[in-house]
């Protein structure tokens, strides 16, 4: 019954993001994303068919919304929703310390 | 565009379990619930027609699942999927400090 802990297995050395699916059926994804100092490659946005609800639980992070003119900072707690073809990319991530991110997938029609 | 942080508004008393909506539509829905010494009333069991992917983010609880002798103990970073219609309590939250859940319900057919 009792599953896993969100902060264990954090690896020493990352080389590239990583993402743990621990919930996914036609409805929803819930994913635990790991990164130490990554960020999206230059010029990609991502452009998601699903709504995602994303909140960061350690670390920091920067996260620019396609259209705005300054990213917005993310400490640990912070929650925010992106809609489903709302076009974002991580500038940032902290160098120093693993940030921690839960996000929920789901479809987003009414 | 941003939202919230899941560890503002702890208020300094509570007096029963307070939950946020922070998402909901037909196929989920995101609840931050916030305990401080609340326990599920005597022989009260949830039962849930959604499955229920709950993490633990502060504080410490015990959770109880029908027909387990033990209870589960829960630190920060613990999570666990409960699916639809198992039965479950919360024992004992911390007196101490605020526990943070983060629940996600979902619809649970494949």
């Amino acid at each position: 019954m009792f599953d896993r802990n969100l902060f264990h297995d954090l690896p020493a050395e990352l080389p590239s993001e990583l993402t743990d699916i621990l919930v996914e059926n036609r409805y929803v994804r819930i994913e635990r994303i790991v990164s130490t100092g990554h960020a999206s490659p230059e010029g990609f946005w991502y452009d998601q068919d699903q709504a995602e609800w994303v909140v960061l639980l350690t670390g920091a992070a920067r996260l620019l919304m396609e259209g705005e003119s300054e990213p917005i900072f993310l400490k640990p707690g912070d929650h925010l929703l992106i809609p489903a073809h709302r076009k974002h990319r991580v500038e940032w991530t902290s160098p120093q310390e693993a940030t921690v991110w839960l996000a929920v997938f789901f479809c987003d029609s009414a």
